[in-house]
């Protein structure tokens, strides 16, 4: 079974890492049997990386995690930062198969949602 | 009738602030009648700029805007430098009531949403 890699940007507020991690604990609790492990890590600012996230799935024992920018928009950090933080850890895992997903985008119901946050 | 701003980071790939633009399209045709205007501004790398967004909609005669930061988290952008911009824009027009709402974070369907993406 895959594992999942949440991948944020990171902050130094550690109120928003945790805002974070908590949407990984509410993925994680969403998966079922999705998912082996579901963790987070983060581009910059906070731990872990990319490559220690990457790295710590593949010590829980995942041969194939799915990497996943939980990013709204595909900017440089999606489109260029990110595959290198991957190819990084690739690199030095050759036995880890590590798939890239889509970033987040703008998923169905979100123009709803925002809607309901901004009224 | 109020109207809204959409805030977004900013990038310098085009494609990704034209996702961002796409999403207030979205958000303007759910928004019916409780918006007058629904207008996008990029924190940074990509105009308008706040101060020039929510100018623009005090320019097409909105005298009261809500200023939606579109961040799945509250790290320093969110917790101070779009609190920052809008300072900035209401010091200048104190006749325009700008009204600061939650950012995104993450609503609910969201883990779900996830899971649909990164599969």
């Amino acid at each position: 079974m895959p594992s999942l890699l949440i991948i944020a940007h990171g902050s130094r507020r550690a109120a928003s890492n945790d805002e974070v991690r908590a949407l990984a604990d509410a993925v994680r609790a969403h998966a079922g049997a999705t998912y082996d492990h579901v963790e987070t890590a983060f581009l910059e600012l906070a731990e872990p990386s990319i490559p220690g996230g990457l790295a710590a799935l593949a010590a829980k024992g995942a041969s194939e995690i799915g990497a996943f920018p939980c990013f709204l928009a595909a900017g440089t950090h999606v489109a260029q930062d990110i595959p290198g933080a991957i190819a990084e850890f690739t690199a030095a895992h050759p036995a880890v198969a590590v798939r890239p997903t889509p970033h987040l985008g703008a998923p169905a119901g979100l123009p709803a949602a925002i809607l309901g946050v901004a009224a």
